[in-house]
């Protein structure tokens, strides 16, 4: 039976498009031959990889001047790819905001002068720094945001507005709300939240920043390279960026990132209302802050949250556990969670409050 | 209709593992998930990374203080990651011996003297040096090699005996003959030909060798990190461990490495003996450098090489065409093209042969 799964990433897909990939997997559009076993090469499935692309043109308004690629080694990759194709000046600000943002940071400083502007580890990154009071760098390279923090479950409910270009992560947002692709000069995402599978890693690079890499950069890591060899420089990560297109047609079929974002809000409201009304349960992030991707909640006993995740598992309700460095419940309710998988959580929650006064 | 693919890479992979990844797709392990969904921190999920990495050390015997990780980006990005991690006197030696190795060895040149020792350019890569005369460099911090070349069709006959490391890019033949990992000081492979679809880099590193790579090389291309977090650092290209793990358990069942390796030799000799006693075809690979998995051979026309490719597709025999460095056509037979593929294509350049005398 399926279950509702809550985890962070790897995370919930889409049924149908997981029915569409299972139906077809053997025979991938009539060549005889799995997606998994075909050529990148083989225009049927090149056609894949230029169809993943125009969808995220098309879903997110990309201007023509960005690339879009499809690129192997997660957000983590990323926080080197960032300096290594950006760093020219040899400095950058990061706005650390929680657990990403401070890996992004550290890495930044093995290639320069990585500027910490703003923190909130004071208040265990329960809240955004006010971006519009941050002293940014005379001539920074850029600005590094984390634009949902996946493990506190907060995000930014303004940009920050700098004369650098805004590099933002939103690994766990993407596809979730409407964005303005020109306020961001590059935007990179780890498909397995909102994408795809695991494994293919989206950037969005205004192509007038990224010409020329620091010369110690991987050419792997290139985003001009990518972007000049429409992300089969080498051979891709085909599976996960098939999965990336069928999520992709999929969202477009429910009416794009306007209507999921109705949807998310719709979901996140239910969820935090409930809390908020709730004698055992509470989230700890400033509401203006509050992601609608990733709600993590506390009962404020460890044990009596180790027994929440024991028997929400029993109920169906999986990979409820917080993050380690949270502690508590964490449920991530990302485009692919189901409004009655909210529902389902929020009836156990009401049950288990109940059983445990 | 299931089709025999000679692609080069991604390839053909065991039906029975396609079948069972299918039959799987929608709930793996019972745990009411699909595998592309569960996260990578649950139990279920950890045994298979840990699945994959006991059976890579079971089919090769790698020793205990080797360490086996799988990553992400391809052979292309441990182009850059083997400097990365071990150019620490500044110097390294290359092989050129086809189009990866030469890649390798321009990647290399980014950090560090990278010294061209051997070339067989000079007869467009039909042979391999003879290592026993090569001028080796002193204290060099390696010497790199591709054991096989995918795309001219070339294959060591035997290994360099150097002081420094052996570094061995194994992408098109892993797991398709016996070697004996102690002498190596690092291999590495994509998954895409032998082992699982696109999306997975397996290193398996002498653990003595890895543990300061240089101040510049991204965490995320840190072998010792991977190795430290099992595999586990960030989140890992899940399906294609998953799909590694099923290959890697089918090959065991059909009696490992060395039982593969006798078919390997089986399905070679059947299409080179065909080959070198055919009017029609050549292959122009010194006998003794042959590979065992790309077979290259050309008709001599241009014309006759593209009506070849294009009729065998009609009969089902699919991405024969030859890189486009060769032209003509290659045949990839890895260890998951059955014997009956090889006789198909063999049938086939009979009668294509008898046809356009």
């Amino acid at each position: 039976m399926r279950v509702y799964n809550f985890a962070a990433g790897p995370s919930t897909l889409p049924e149908c498009v997981l029915e569409k990939a299972q139906k077809e997997f053997l025979d991938f559009a009539g060549t005889g031959m799995s997606v998994t076993e075909i050529s990148h090469r083989d225009k049927a499935y090149e056609s894949v990889v230029k169809g993943a692309e125009a969808l995220t043109r098309e879903l997110l308004g990309v201007p023509d001047d960005y690339a879009v690629i499809f690129v192997q080694g997660g957000a983590s990759t990323q926080f080197a790819a960032v300096p290594l194709n950006l760093m020219h000046g040899g400095k950058a600000d990061y706005i650390v905001t929680g657990n990403f943002a401070k890996k992004a940071w550290q890495e930044g400083k093995l290639y320069g002068e990585a500027v910490k502007i703003g923190d909130s580890s004071d208040k265990v990154y329960t809240y955004i720094p006010d971006v519009d009071k941050l002293d940014y760098t005379d001539g920074a390279d850029y600005v590094h945001i984390t634009s949902n923090n996946t493990i506190f479950g907060s995000r930014y409910s303004k940009l920050p507005k700098c004369k650098a270009p805004l590099v933002a992560d939103m690994s766990s947002e993407i596809f979730s709300r409407e964005i303005n692709v020109s306020d961001f000069g590059v935007i990179y995402a780890g498909a397995q939240k909102n994408l795809a599978p695991a494994g293919v890693t989206i950037v969005i690079a205004k192509r007038s920043l990224i010409q020329e890499p620091l010369a110690i950069c991987p050419t792997m890591l290139r985003w001009k390279v990518q972007d000049e060899n429409g992300s089969l420089y080498n051979t891709p990560p085909a599976f996960s960026i098939y999965m990336a297109k069928l999520v992709l047609e999929n969202l477009k079929e429910k009416g794009g990132v306007k209507a999921i974002q109705q949807v998310n809000e719709y979901k996140a409201k239910l969820l935090y209302d409930f809390i908020d009304n709730s004698k055992l349960y509470k989230n700890n992030i400033l509401p203006e802050f509050r992601s609608i991707m990733n709600v993590p909640f506390v009962t404020g006993s460890e044990e009596l949250d180790a027994k929440f995740v024991a028997e929400a598992k029993k109920a169906g309700l999986v990979s409820l556990k917080g993050h380690r460095l949270v502690g508590g419940m964490r449920a991530s309710i990302y485009n692919a969670m189901p409004v009655d998988g909210v529902k389902a959580l929020i009836e156990f929650m009401k049950k288990f409050e109940t059983e445990n006064k």
